[in-house]
């Protein structure tokens, strides 16, 4: 399925934990972390674990920007 | 201020463009693109401009993963 | 790319506006009416117009719960 | 009271599960499946169980379009 | 309609501004300034306008916490 | 860091409790409660605690607005 969402960024998957709920990871992206909060079905459906390649993706109206 | 949102990716703006209301414009993270819809106003308030560093700020619960 | 977003709504695109940076767009869900707003952008790439199938996608952080 | 948020779909509560502090729900909006991740304490105080009739009440800039 | 997102707080409009799609408007809570973006077509539904007395709702994934 | 998120509601926390990677809390804000989800992680590196000052932080598309 294409996405209205366009901020799709390529990394890999260096860390997860599901809770009772509530599953959180971090994808690592040219050297820089996202963290994601996702459900721990996601997860499972996805088959996602630690290792593996892919993608944060966010839509257009989620992103902040900031300034030092 | 430090902020509970984790996802602070540095990278520098490469376009922009207002609208009436809402402005969009792209941060390139390390080649990259990240795309994000904020009030014009912010854009004033922060002095906003392509070339400019600067950070995409996403929280935990707004990013997705995506696999192929 | 599959997505951990779990909520995909199969509809038709019944009405959509373009603002100068923002399209507004309304996809029909079996009589229910779903509303979207959605950069231009993502418009033109998807070519989205009315009379469209498309699927109305959301985040299960996203979806409130209301009763009467 | 009367809200922004215009997509609010008509539904009956099929699943439900409480996690810690964020549970996870399925609503049946004329056989397609909406899920929800709220708090707990609005399970609580909404007294939401399945085979209930609820919304799933999203706002605009929370749905993104997508297509085969 | 009860909601599940429970921060819901009750000021005063002190300013508006429709755009092409999407209106900005300004909430004075007890003194703090709440900014909302939100559609025209909500604006004109709701028949919001200065001076009018209205809730801030915001769900609780979408608050951040931040300290200085 | 400055950030394009313009409602910055200063407040105190009156009550938080951790999940298994989801902690919930409350900010009081003039006499007005809001609820905030974030991860655990984030309380650690802030430091959160009950009866600490802190802001609530939210996006201008994050805000809904409602009227009685």
């Amino acid at each position: 399925m294409k996405l209205s969402a366009r901020s799709r960024l390529k990394g890999k998957i260096v860390e997860g934990k599901k809770g009772t709920t509530t599953a959180h990871g971090k994808i690592d992206i040219g050297g820089q972390i996202v963290t994601a909060a996702i459900p721990n079905e996601s997860v499972d459906e996805l088959k996602l674990a630690a290792g593996q390649s892919a993608y944060a993706v966010v839509k257009d109206s989620d992103v902040m920007v900031g300034v030092d």
